[in-house]
């Protein structure tokens, strides 16, 4: 079959560096048509801009600045035909509410020193972590096609893929004989997997190849993880480029034959180059995906070099107990920013076991890191275990942070997810730091970390793996296992279940009851917790709105509705008890 | 003209509490019917459910709680018409993105023990704090009218009244004589004019009078100020509800004369009574609105009052420094919670100024609550003045905690909005605490607010208002005033405002350029800012949604585009480094 040559740059997401991404599409540019011989070259969803905008696409002048930055690659391009997704002004449109919105999600298709038409993408997911129709609007052409030389080919962008009667169907109606499709999607655990599924499915669906191209690179709590796809129109996977790194590829791709047009629209002309190529030798095999942990880690060890970078620190400092936590926390640092750049600090009391000492200085030793020690006095106040606790959780914080400030340091938080659903965490203790790496990682996945990262036993003390957790022993949930405990959050938080549902797999009614009711009940204790990455479906955060202060409680089907507890008393409202109003 | 009987019943806002809502709006159905002889009563926008739901919704259990709910309240309706807003399932419906919604925001008319019809929202905000297109689906029938005895009555939700041709318009076309509005519009400074001038418009737009109600009471950041209102056709207040307090009203409306109906679909009965009255009295004459400063106060006592008795304690713990900011929420304080509940704290180190530590016991005493004091030990270890403020703020974030701790209380943190806009705060220091009242109040605002809570000067020590900040001292932007850099922030940040209107309003160009870059500097710290009451029409948090990093920067109309400054150097990625990958 007559194929083309089509290009994807797999480039970091740079929000709001225009400069810095125009050169780096101008490169792919010059890359793709002088040494790759390229007709097309695509890259991700926003690469002009970067993804996360948010409210930045409400300020005039940024539109404006985008517009120029697209027209200067579009003076920088041959004959070869780019695909530029930008933002790109629009007529107001009204739509979900009362307000419009004029500025667009766009595709331009650029050739010969000129922006010869643009695509705006129909579908703004407005789910999980995506809030794109808050400012963008909708484009209002969902068929457009383009003729590049003999072939007439769509663009679609990223969500527009992911409903089963949307442009690529439009477009295939069209005469689209291959889609390209720029997208920015995030990371999560088995996104890689859904994304080649959906593709295939357009593909198969609509009787085309699609050239996927994702971002590869960080930005703020989400990881782009990169593993842009070309897959044939019969759903064969024909190239895949590396996850979580920059890449560049280049796949000679069968074009679908030309079929009739449904539509009356004719396709726009953005180029009468080039010839189609005649079918050369296979590609080679495209190379295995990365196993799920491994992706994990991957994406964990991005986000944390990420925020070094942007902000501009010296490193990370963080308590080393003994734990599992903060021993993974250490070993992630060390993968990500190298031993010099990581301080390990170790604040035992009087009270603290030795073992738990010798285990922290053990894996300080073996990673090859500074270990401060400080004795902390012992607290003698109280007898409370749950204060003391609380107590000498904060106390660990405030000398953490000394130290990571006369070294220009950021403090890591070791909480993970498990902990930060229940709520057994202090607040300004030890979820305290300035970034949280683990805090979407259950506790089940940190083990799974280890014996990833660590399969010989080489770097965790053995102890460190086996130890019971100190922050988990005074709760009301210690007489559950971490299997339990994280079925039950992964179930609640990541799926939404309901309780019948829980039942159903397996679950204690009463048990399931009670850790949703600590999940419910943790909800204004999360609002502290530090920025850190998303590495599941759904994350604490953006990812899940809950309302911090909620009566409902899930219950069994059928069963009561569990009690309202009432309030304290406060006394009478005294404001304005005396005051004379103006 | 002939009128309807109409109560309002200005609820409080509890999310999730479905029996506790049952019997709130149970009670005022009883008092209408029957102490109010109304023909209709009408309650907020999701008066049922409570309003900031958020993924709540996501539950189908409590979809289907919230119905069973409704059925309670229909099988207790006699002869009276009552408008109750809450969700409704509807069937799936895809609109913005590739998802389904299938859960309403409705408003059902029940009578005569049974639910007649529902009305279905429209349009769904989507904008600065609203997310509720989400996860809800729009109705699809605007123009949807209901008879109630001789009259033609429309049903219009919140922002369906906020476009000039939506819901109103199309129910007026469709006969409606009287509009009924539930309403969940949060507070912010100057919002009660613009619903009352939008609400006439409407009346005056479709020629019938409306009928406003809104909610009394927090959520969460949100503080609903009441304030529900009734305006005629002819665009006149007939009646006002209280502001910041729960209240009841019974207004005899004048209803507009019939009109024939645009539309070919006939209005649903919902009841054959009542008759229509005779023109009686006029109504006495509305209370005057609360003044702008005012409304601040009340706000800011209503969202404390509401944090305390949601999270159970015992009260708050805020260090008293002889500046204007913790004296205010100190003041504050009081006004909410009452003496008992409040604990000052003194933590003066040898530094001090022995003014600032007398003006911080002089307000406990004037105050009357209790002020512990503890001296910190002077910090020797550092030359750099910025590093020492640091460390010192830190500190005594620290000490308060424990203090805090012990007596069941939260911290307060008492920073505001200039400080936190301009990132002169320190992490973990005065930027810690369990709530920030002030996070949402301009410098200025706080010295507006000094005034009108104490003219007479009978509460806050001279001093305190005169003394210059000391986490201002030490920064680029002290040469600026509070009026210039105030200035600078509400147009930034609140108007979206860029530097061309800026430099047109008066401001010299590298000063606003300067104060706007230290703003978009500091979004990575504002994310550590406890949570606080929203005063303004747009604070920081869900209402303005920026990436924390970006390298754009506003530039006046021409200028060069500010350089984007290189980060740090770090090592290679250092991943993999010696494992073997499973």
């Amino acid at each position: 079959m007559p194929s083309l040559r089509v290009a994807l740059a797999q480039l970091p997401n740079r929000v709001g560096d225009l400069d810095g991404n125009v050169e780096r599409i101008g490169a792919a540019m010059a890359w793709a048509e002088e040494e790759a011989g390229a007709d097309v070259l695509v890259v991700p969803e926003l690469a002009l801009t970067g993804y996360g905008l948010g409210d930045l696409v409400l300020h005039d002048a940024f539109v404006e600045d985008a517009r120029e930055a697209l027209d200067t690659l579009a003076e920088r391009s041959g004959a070869m035909t780019t695909v530029i997704s930008t933002i790109d002004r629009v007529p107001p449109r009204r739509s979900w509410d009362s307000r419009d919105r004029s500025v667009a999600i766009g595709a331009a298709l650029v050739s010969g020193g000129q922006v010869r038409g643009m695509y705006h993408k129909i579908f703004l997911p407005l789910y999980d972590l995506f809030l794109e129709a808050r400012n963008f609007a909708p484009g209002d052409d969902p068929g457009r096609v383009w003729r590049i030389g003999e072939t007439v080919a769509g663009v679609a962008i990223c969500e527009d893929l992911w409903g089963s009667d949307g442009p690529p169907e439009a477009q295939a109606a069209a005469g689209a004989q291959i889609l390209f499709a720029p997208n920015a999607s995030p990371y999560h655990r088995g996104k890689a997997e859904g994304r080649l599924a959906n593709t295939r499915e357009v593909a198969l669906r609509n009787g085309l190849p699609v050239v996927y191209v994702n971002f590869s690179g960080a930005q703020d709590d989400l990881v782009f993880d990169g593993g842009s796809i070309v897959v044939d129109a019969g759903g064969r996977l024909l190239a895949r480029a590396k996850e979580f790194a920059e890449d560049r590829l280049v796949v000679d791709v069968p074009v679908a034959p030309p079929r009739p047009s449904a539509t009356v629209k004719p396709p726009r002309t953005v180029h009468t180059r080039p010839l189609l190529r005649e079918e050369g030798p296979p590609p080679p095999e495209p190379p295995l995906p990365l196993d799920d942990v491994a992706t994990v880690w991957h994406a964990l060890v991005a986000a944390l070099r990420y925020w070094t970078e942007r902000n501009r620190i010296d490193g990370v400092a963080l308590g080393l107990s003994g734990g599992v936590d903060s021993a993974i926390t250490a070993m992630l640092a060390v993968d990500a920013l190298g031993v010099e750049c990581v301080l390990g600090v170790s604040l035992p009391d009087p009270d603290t076991p030795a073992d738990e000492l010798a285990d922290a200085r053990a894996l300080a030793a073996t990673l090859g890191i500074e270990l401060v020690e400080e004795e902390l006095e012992a607290d003698t106040d109280t007898t409370d275990a749950w204060r003391h606790d609380r107590r000498m959780a904060r106390r660990r914080a405030a000398a953490l942070l000394e130290l990571a400030d006369a070294r220009n340091m950021h403090v890591l938080a070791t909480g993970n997810k498990t902990e930060i659903s229940l709520g057994e965490t202090t607040r300004f203790g030890d979820l305290l730091g300035h970034y949280a790496p683990l805090r979407d990682c259950t506790k089940t996945m940190l083990y799974e970390l280890a014996e990833w990262r660590d399969p010989d036993g080489r770097i965790l003390p053995p102890r460190t793996l086996s130890r019971p957790s100190t922050t988990h022993r005074l709760t009301p949930l210690d007489q559950f296992s971490y299997e339990t405990l994280d079925d039950v959050v992964q179930r609640y938080v990541e799926h939404g279940q309901d309780l019948d549902a829980m039942v159903a797999a397996g679950h204690d009614a009463a048990a399931a009851e009670e850790i949703v009711r600590r999940i419910d009940a943790s909800e204004v204790v999360r609002r502290y917790t530090p920025p850190g990455p998303k590495v599941t479906s759904r994350a604490f955060g953006h990812d899940r709105q809950m309302p911090i202060f909620s009566d409902w409680q899930p219950h069994p089907h059928g069963g009561p509705t569990p009690p309202v507890a009432p309030g304290p008393e406060l006394p009478e409202m005294l404001i304005l008890d005396g005051v004379e109003q103006p």
